[in-house]
């Protein structure tokens, strides 16, 4: 599995939206060991040190992909050893009582220094760690969260809550403000068990540091799954998800992370936040629904009860070919208003399509997908068909239910999984390769695209000369909107591309937030979309949130400058 | 269809969960004119004054429910005439400024003085309106709410915002504390435009103070409904669903009135909170949802952009008996963790099955239907039927799609929507009747169930002597667990009737609270279930909410008492 995983039959695709599971419902799991040391992730991109590059496949794909693209490339370049890297000392060492679960030896501290945007992994490979952690405290429990919570408000040192490390937001990066005496990284890696499963209820009580493998893995042992499954899935964790409103497999209804939750416990400096556990309740504000989002601002996410359910016993699923974006866009506006519920529903534009071997560039392609722990979806699928050949969709060929090969819903399902991987060899050879998505109403979404979109296109050809790229394809859809999410792939300069990154991205941010989208529909705020996130959101509501980040945590000392500036 | 509204042909049901439409898919509008001053609601019961007892039908109808039920009653009582009513007199008047919007005339304040829980009207049957507002405020537009808040703040008058007044919670009673110089109600009656549609994203801009009727007339005349049909439908607006987090119609997947959240806009007194119109967000913590259930704490919410639809154009309905409660129990959690989706879904016991003439006490009945605006939903309730006999159910016998007639589904209906008349005459005579609600998981119900029965059949023989019932119903189910609504019908004692359900109150609460329910799915906390709710709330979400809430009104006037102690 894990070769299909590094090297894709086909293209590329950025963090972020759901549905990479094989045939059987879950997604292919990584080679990943659970014990500490056996096996360190790359210091600088996705995966695993012995995922490193160069591996001759990812090189002869991505080089495939430019030239298809007319992407100039350079010649390979490597990433800094982290032998080479050097790293400011850490300002503070751990207290005796915490020393056992801390290091602050370079492997931790350089993987700690950065999530994974394309800026992250730029830096990362030349060797960029500016604001690594001083030490990262690897809590095996919530009492020594407490303790480490405690230390840090009696020195004012900003304590970051890390999952995955797999924010493209800025999320985990320790740039805290000059207030602070220093920074460290809680990696919630230890916590990462199944502690109950509820099979009456279909939910489980599962701790914040398991990734998408470890905890379907528990799961699967019980016949459920979670079936959440970002990009980021193979490292990402449940609570990273909570924390930053994931959005995962399911491309309508239950969209976000937190319509999974049942309850939520986390620690804050001012005590233990645990909700009730609860199928529903109107008690007052949501509890759960303010540590949703809340990106470590309030506390560390520790456990939570999430709704699971059996693996799905019916599937189907089809590609439906239109003759442009927009046109698919109507149909799948039809779609996500009869009230059909597709597990998957995305729609590709021709670039993204040809980009993914979905389609040969000719046209936009929706993947299209029911499934079911109880019943037959042959009618749902077929009454979606009905609605596509109304909008002039035609299905392109394939086999029947699950069927495998090479067709437009595999293509685009190992692309979607294989994309990490495949950026870390563009940043290998130039080639600038990031996303960015956001959310707006269907009324408006032809003209918001379209200019986007020229904003996109006008900043890359202004930054990144001849030869850039611009697609878009939803990733959820709801009754009122869709979920654009754009693709960008350009030729960089090498040792410039961050700050290339920076001018297209100002450029983009500045046209979604001036069109009325959102600057984010599930990859969070973090640091990077601060600027406009602070233009988006209620001035009340900011006081609002500041006072009850206040009221927890008086010491500012989680997560500072994430949501809000950090305190000074 | 006024008529139908108040003799129903059944008995009755209690403040709450939704479904009550007509086969067209709207509830039966109410004869309720717009103009103010043209016809006035009662000053202490349900529906207008031209509706007033005795009504021969009602007291006909109340009297064979009682005698069915062996519950001994008094002769019919005369509510005490608004002209013997004594008020102490206002601590305040309005300034000259906001004098033109103001009133103090005795039935504005007795009609604003309490909301609509059966003590409430116990009181207001009785005269005894204790905590009337100073003033009542009717602004026509933002800019008097904020000259209202304005002035509240500076004065230190307690603001309280007024919807429909259907609170059972205490909501809107102005019990504020002695921290205050008085108490204003803000009536929104005059908000009640529905003032865009936009027919592409299916979503409308309305006014907070619209009623369900006034609304539902609006998108009529539009081919579109917002289909939230609570039981206070007739009365209960849509700033008032949003600020207490009400429950409707449907009894799955989107249950509560923030599911249809696109954005909201409210006045607090730190300024303008409306956020960005979006189909879906993940920015940060989620305003919207910080506003949902604020209860009048943070601001008045003045309009809000939510997701309607057409009408359905496929309705199915059916009911299903089974031999006990927890059989249909067990069958619902596998309809529930189906996918199934049905729009209702609700479970009587026996004893409310035979009280709103749905069976004959000796089954539980399941009232289950499904709809959609684009497909039929034949398969759909076909799989929920097959899902019905596995577990022993039987369907009971009725006409095909949208029948009309004497069947168990319609008189469900019929007897929820005139629920609120009858329990006015059963208070006349001498009949306690309230009903209290919650949410659990399922693999806790069955002994949740029993316990919390058991806590208030016991509490009722204490308190009320021989005679007194308890009824479940299901109102809303999720995949993890359901809704259970209770239904408490008992003599009372004249004179002692609140003191009588005060006491039956606290039993079951604690009950509640004890076995790890939530004291409120949809009903919200007010006032009256403060002790619980505090109880439940994580400490920590506490103080962030009094922080998030010392932010945006910092004098502490609005709405003080509820969800948080009034500011001293």
């Amino acid at each position: 599995m894990r070769t299909r995983l590094v090297v894709t039959r086909a293209g590329l695709l950025q963090h972020g939206d759901g549905v990479a599971t094989t045939a059987a419902g879950v997604p292919a799991p990584a080679n990943r060991l659970g014990a500490v040391g056996v096996r360190r992730h790359k210091h600088w991109g996705w995966g695993f040190e012995d995922q490193q590059l160069p591996s001759g496949d990812a090189h002869a794909l991505a080089s495939t992909l430019a030239t298809r693209l007319g992407i100039k490339t350079w010649d390979l370049e490597a990433p800094v050893a982290l032998e080479a890297v050097h790293l400011a000392p850490p300002r503070l060492a751990p207290p005796a009582a915490l020393a056992e679960i801390s290091t602050s030896d370079e492997h931790a501290r350089a993987s700690h220094a950065l999530g994974k945007s394309y800026t992250d992994v730029v830096r990362g490979f030349r060797g960029r760690f500016e604001h690594p952690p001083d030490f990262v405290a690897r809590p095996r429990g919530e009492s020594e969260i407490e303790r480490l919570l405690e230390w840090c408000a009696s020195e004012r040192v900003a304590a970051i809550p890390f999952g995955g490390g797999t924010s493209v937001v800025g999320g985990v990066t320790p740039i805290v403000g000059a207030g602070y005496n220093g920074a460290i990284s809680i990696d919630l890696g230890a916590l990462d068990r199944v502690l109950e499963v509820d099979p009456v209820s279909r939910s489980a009580r599962i701790q914040a540091g398991a990734s998408g493998p470890t905890l379907e893995r528990q799961l699967g042992e019980q016949g459920l799954t979670l079936r959440h499954f970002p990009q980021s899935f193979e490292f990402s964790t449940l609570g990273g998800w909570i924390a930053t409103r994931a959005a995962g497999h399911f491309a309508t209804v239950w969209t976000h992370m937190e319509d999974f939750l049942e309850s939520v416990r986390a620690l804050t400096p001012a005590g233990v936040w645990a909700s009730r556990r609860l199928p529903g309740s109107g008690a007052g504000v949501s509890p759960d629904r303010m540590l949703a989002g809340s990106e470590g601002t309030l506390g560390v996410i520790t456990e939570a009860w999430v709704r699971v359910q059996p693996r799905p016993q019916h599937r189907h699923s089809a590609a439906v070919r239109f003759a442009s974006f927009l046109l698919g866009a109507e149909c799948v506006r039809e779609i996500a208003q009869a009230g059909l519920h597709p597990s998957n529903c995305r729609l590709l534009d021709a670039g993204e399509a040809r980009l993914t071997s979905a389609g040969d560039g000719s046209h936009a392609v929706l993947v299209l997908g029911f499934e079911s722990t109880d019943h037959p979806v042959d009618a749902s699928i077929e009454r979606a068909l009905e609605i596509c050949a109304g909008h002039g969709g035609e299905v392109t060929p394939r086999g029947g239910q699950a069927a495998a090969g090479a067709d437009a819903v595999t293509s685009w399902r190992e692309a979607f999984l294989g994309a990490p991987y495949l950026r870390d060899t563009l940043v290998a050879m130039g080639v600038l390769s990031e996303t960015f998505e956001t959310a707006i109403t269907w009324e408006r979404f032809p003209a918001f695209h379209e200019r986007v979109n020229a904003a996109a296109t006008q900043a890359l050809s202004e930054v990144c000369g001849e030869g850039g790229h611009v697609f878009c394809r939803f990733t959820h859809v709801y009754p009122d909107g869709p979920a654009p999410y754009f693709t960008v792939l350009a030729p960089a300069r090498r040792g410039e591309e961050v700050e290339q990154w920076q001018a297209v991205k100002r450029a983009v941010s500045d046209a979604i937030e001036a069109e009325g989208g959102t600057i984010t529909h599930h990859h969070a705020v973090g640091r990077d979309h601060r600027p406009w996130y602070d233009l988006q959101r209620p001035e009340p509501f900011a006081a609002a949130l500041r006072g009850a980040k206040g009221a927890v945590d008086p010491a500012g000392v989680m997560n500072p400058g994430v949501l809000f500036d950090p305190a000074s």
